[in-house]
């Protein structure tokens, strides 16, 4: 079968691999109908040495099961299902809490984990397939199915921030990043009633699509100008909540800088630093909050998917591009160039 | 009037200074029956450089109004009273909301930050008397004093830690720190309902009271040693709720080390670092939020003040020492010294 590997930087290839297929008796085999590239992606795209062995890419995907292991008991072959991006088994302490990402299972973890495992491919092979997939109601080539995918990340991604952040309809709320991530944020604290959501971000396409989800402000400008601008749209205070959805240190800093005395910082960007501003000056003057991490979007399928199947959220629309496994590494080069906004692929 | 000065670091004096009054119509004077030393005026006293300007000492204060400014209204001359270790207004947006360490009134801030008044004197002008000061249903020389000092700040602290740890019934604690901050966050996490809280400290006096005030374990042992302890006493994925009541760095760490998979490090020991580990390994990839910061001890009092007076909770009890204003000095080396767990001081 065809699957995508990272080389290095830059060196994304679509190869010949090994079939994927069922090897353990909780196991799915899933032949890819739709998967997407990540701006998680980018980053080693940015940065991965030459020197590692090449990595399977893809980490967001729906499709149709082929097989099963005996012991799966919730999809069957011929369902059309969507993934979450981490494995979890849907049975330990974590998972029946709603935190699937720290599923304690040995099986669990990311996709971006598995050596021999990738959602940019033809089948992939889904352990934990109980807790893993969800079945969907529609057929893989409905016309929701670009939707429906953005349940595999962005959209619980999205969710999950504003749900940490506690994002209400009495929260003024600030997103930080015009990515795939920060609009879902958007449309997702829109979704729950935020009066005020300032979005932070500097591609007017990708802006203008956050108004479409809600924004009601936006700010193009960084740094202090930026905060300066996020602090008199709030009266003077910043906001209850601040999102951020890139994962850089400025980024975390405009957050430092846009929130309000008593606020939160729901972090959904992959951070890229380790350390960072927590002290008396950052964080504890104001007791300012913090929270966020892996989305468990496993969580989050139940009440999203009604919302996208009435059509009341199109998600979808984060999409601007769709290409098929060969077009891959040129999907890599428009993202990364910011050409394409989220890259959808119909292998 | 006498006040306590201090010139640098371990260089603590009794001086002669001007007499307190009201200058502002908001203002009241009230003379000082008890006071202490707080955990953090150890931070000077081990750091201060004797090139700045010596520093008035002292935050937690009760004592009996001698005068008003025209415009104060709910304290009178004669009432017995407890003040907040943060001035407000108690009528701004903040204050109203209960963060009234955020008061953002301009004559708001800290009791330290004031340069020329401090607790640990004679006499004190109280800034904003109405939003500041809580009148007391008892004598000033009752037997509850001591108890009631403690809503000044090390009681509220401990209870602001458990509240926006979110302790109740269903949370397991670890406490990280056996000063009287620590210890009052064990009392209040019990009073919380918390069915485990793990003690972390190192004195046999402190923790002895700590399992007094509901500590249900406590480790001695610290750094990975103590983690793998807490570990293990919490089923081995750490507490829910872990109250970082020191503020070091090391604590923090140990706080990362205990918490749990989803939870929460609520600090309240004023951080002595700016920057530290809040990526990936540390908070992010496990969903660890953090909380905390200077407590608005003023929104507690009125909820802690009756557990107090019907006995249901006796706080007082860190003060292991009594002294009079010209053995500060000296009280200052016994805590600095861990002689002394906490110093009241009555003038």
């Amino acid at each position: 079968m065809r699957a995508t590997l990272m080389y290095g930087a830059g060196d994304v290839r679509v190869e010949d691999v090994p079939d994927s297929a069922v090897k353990l008796p909780t196991d799915a085999l899933v032949r890819i109908t739709a998967s997407c590239i990540c701006g998680s992606d980018l980053w080693p795209y940015a940065s991965r040495s030459p020197a590692d062995d090449p990595a399977r890419m893809g980490h967001e995907f729906l499709g149709v099961v082929e097989d099963t292991g005996r012991e799966v008991t919730t999809v069957a072959r011929g369902d059309v299902v969507v993934a979450a991006f981490a494995i979890s088994d849907g049975t330990c302490e974590f998972c029946r809490e709603g935190l699937q990402t720290s599923c304690d299972n040995p099986q669990a973890g990311f996709w971006d984990d598995q050596p021999l495992e990738g959602a940019q491919a033809e089948a992939i092979r889904v352990p934990l397939a109980d807790g893993t997939l969800v079945k969907l109601p529609v057929a893989a080539d409905d016309a929701l199915i670009p939707s429906l995918l953005t349940l595999a990340d962005v959209l619980g991604t999205g969710h999950h921030a504003a749900v940490v952040g506690g994002i209400g309809p009495r929260t003024r709320v600030t997103v930080i990043g015009d990515g795939a991530v920060g609009l879902m944020a958007v449309l997702s604290a829109s979704r729950l009633g935020a009066p005020q959501i300032i979005l932070m971000g500097r591609h007017p396409g990708r802006t203008d699509l956050g108004r479409q989800f809600g924004a009601t402000d936006v700010v193009s400008a960084r740094g202090d100008e930026g905060i300066a601008q996020v602090r008199e749209l709030t009266g003077g205070h910043g906001s209850h909540v601040v999102v951020e959805a890139v994962g850089t240190l400025p980024a975390y800093q405009q957050a430092i800088g846009t929130v309000r005395p008593g606020g939160i910082i729901s972090r959904v960007g992959v951070p890229q630093y380790e350390d960072g501003p927590i002290g008396w000056d950052s964080l504890f003057r104001h007791n300012i909050r913090m929270a966020g991490g892996p989305a468990p979007v496993r969580a989050y399928m139940r009440e999203l998917m009604p919302d996208i199947l009435d059509g009341s959220i199109d998600p979808g629309k984060v999409f601007d591009t769709t290409i098929d496994l060969k077009g891959v590494p040129a999907g890599y080069e428009d993202m990364a160039d910011r050409k394409s906004l989220k890259v959808l692929i119909t292998p």
